[in-house]
């Protein structure tokens, strides 16, 4: 197997210790020790491991990721810049899948199995309580994308869902449509609890404006596409504020498929502005979530607690913004927002 | 932090030693020892971790997933597979990003500061240099999407390419095109390579069909977009084979936006099969790679390889075929393959 540090010891002709010394930051070793060892090493390819770190620090250097919607291609943007951000560290990125497990308790003993020093949760669909069981096992966690409040109980790096929900009825309103629908994700999701309460509530001060609801089964192509065409066997709106950009091309599919055109007789916004939004045979109207900055604080906030496990839970909101392209007809008027 | 051997061994009144044998597979304990520390244990909430378990067993469990391209939508399937795969075996996949890293020394030093216990490169455009760099350092590896050999040097599970290159080709002269074009991924990938010689060798059997061949500089959206905006200023072909299945909607979209129609004034065959490649607004004819084969061969070998890490290479080659969509005009014939 690999070189061991007893035989880069015995090339080196120095003692175990001294090479151990050599590779441990803030040691003590001579510069003439260091030469030998550092040589020794090279030529044998030895890489101090992170397992024999882990023995004398107590920590692996495992982050845990995890996810529960892999078929959401919002989430390659998730992973890249995720294990960028972790290897940039020296931190090692390791992929949870909860997929089938929506239990705390078995995802709380799945993850002190695999010895994490800390754990990311990026998901909108699941629970505090959820990230909660993490803190009450005394694991570091970081919610990403999660549901924020005023009194957090873990730290949660995400956007304002309400807020979200209120730019986008700004958005339909400003454009002059006087009946508009919330396509919604799953109604068990805290995200769109939040989207469909900001969506509400900045209509109830359009009385001109009728609104109806409804909720796809999951954040996915195959839901929105479903809910669409239940939809299409009804009173339609004129326009729509869709789950996420995923559900939205779901959508979208339904919307052409029965042979009307988009935004000509349905507008669609979505939310999340991933890659594929913008390819030019989508070029979805949508609100951009800043997954980098969301994914770069959260990746900071899970190492400052690294040092300091008790830190007191932050809430960290970012913007988000409305990116025009081609599914929505233009605005009345471009000064009224 | 988590709870410890010792408290567990305190709360049960027994020597941390009998804690420790009741968590090791086949040490020997008393059935009331047992049931003592395990009534400890669920009272604390202890999981015996991964980390302690290696120090006895000197392995970590860690199963490094090596990917270097994250932005195509093929590789959701793929990290959804693996991460359920591993995790139903007790195994942690650690994600490996070589987006900016090609040089085999570096990613060879990286997975040993890992410590895994074993390597699955998910590449198609690394070369088999890359993967035999890993088996020099003595890290078990097996090479996913690989190029295979008749000498493999380490174990390769995938398809064969240079045969969808002639399936591809089969499958447009039995369409009726006379004129037909290779749009491949970069030129560089052994994948690239395989698929145009098996292309251009069944076509070299068609006297009555010309030829063309182009490269894109990326397995991607954006790659393929620019490429066929290149053929578009010349001669197109009436139907092109596309390097991958995000690479051809690419094609598509530049073509869609020159105001043609596909197929109508061009045809198109992908590669892969990925979920979206299915979906209604894409609706792309392409040669499926059986990616869930792949997978679940490719952890059954790496699993195998913990126990016999000296195992002769293997080449696991799956078979590919059409899957018949709507971006290619009907065969001349039912009949004739």
């Amino acid at each position: 197997m690999s070189v061991t540090l007893k035989e880069v010891a015995e090339r080196a002709g120095v003692s175990r210790s001294a090479v151990s010394r050599t590779f441990t930051r803030g040691a003590s070793v001579s510069d003439s020790m260091r030469l030998k060892v550092e040589k020794a090493a090279a030529d044998l390819g030895y890489a101090p491991n992170a397992l024999a770190s882990s023995l004398t620090t107590g920590r692996t250097r495992l982050i845990g990721l995890v996810s529960n919607n892999f078929h959401n291609p919002i989430f390659l943007e998730v992973f890249d810049l995720f294990t960028r951000g972790l290897q940039d560290r020296g931190l090692r990125p390791l992929l949870v899948n909860l997929t089938d497990e929506t239990d705390p308790a078995n995802s709380v003993k799945m993850l002190q199995q695999y010895s994490v020093d800390g754990v990311v949760v990026a998901s909108s669909t699941l629970t505090p309580a959820f990230s909660q069981a993490f803190r009450d096992a005394q694991i570091p966690v970081v919610h990403s994308f999660g549901r924020h409040s005023s009194t957090p109980q873990v730290h949660v790096v995400g956007i304002d869902n309400v807020e979200c929900g209120r730019m986008a009825a700004r958005e339909l309103a400003a454009r002059g449509y006087t009946s508009v629908g919330f396509l919604g994700g799953p109604e068990a999701a805290t995200s769109t609890q939040d989207r469909h309460q900001g969506f509400m509530s900045e209509l109830a001060q359009h009385a001109d404006i009728t609104v109806s609801c409804s909720f796809a089964s999951a954040y996915s192509f195959e839901a929105g596409r479903l809910e669409m065409q239940r939809l299409l066997q009804q009173d339609l709106a004129q326009a729509y504020f869709c789950g996420d950009d995923v559900l939205s091309i779901g959508v979208l599919s339904a919307i052409q498929d029965a042979g009307m055109q988009v935004p000509g007789n349905v507008g669609l916004i979505g939310l999340n502005d991933m890659e594929m939004a913008g390819w030019q045979n989508i070029n979805l109207t949508t609100i951009h979530q800043p997954v980098k900055q969301i994914i770069s604080s959260s990746i900071e906030l899970i190492v400052a607690m690294l040092d300091e496990p008790d830190r007191y839970p932050e809430a960290r909101l970012f913007p988000s913004k409305v990116i025009e392209r081609g599914t929505l007809k233009p605005r009345l008027d471009s000064v009224s927002t």
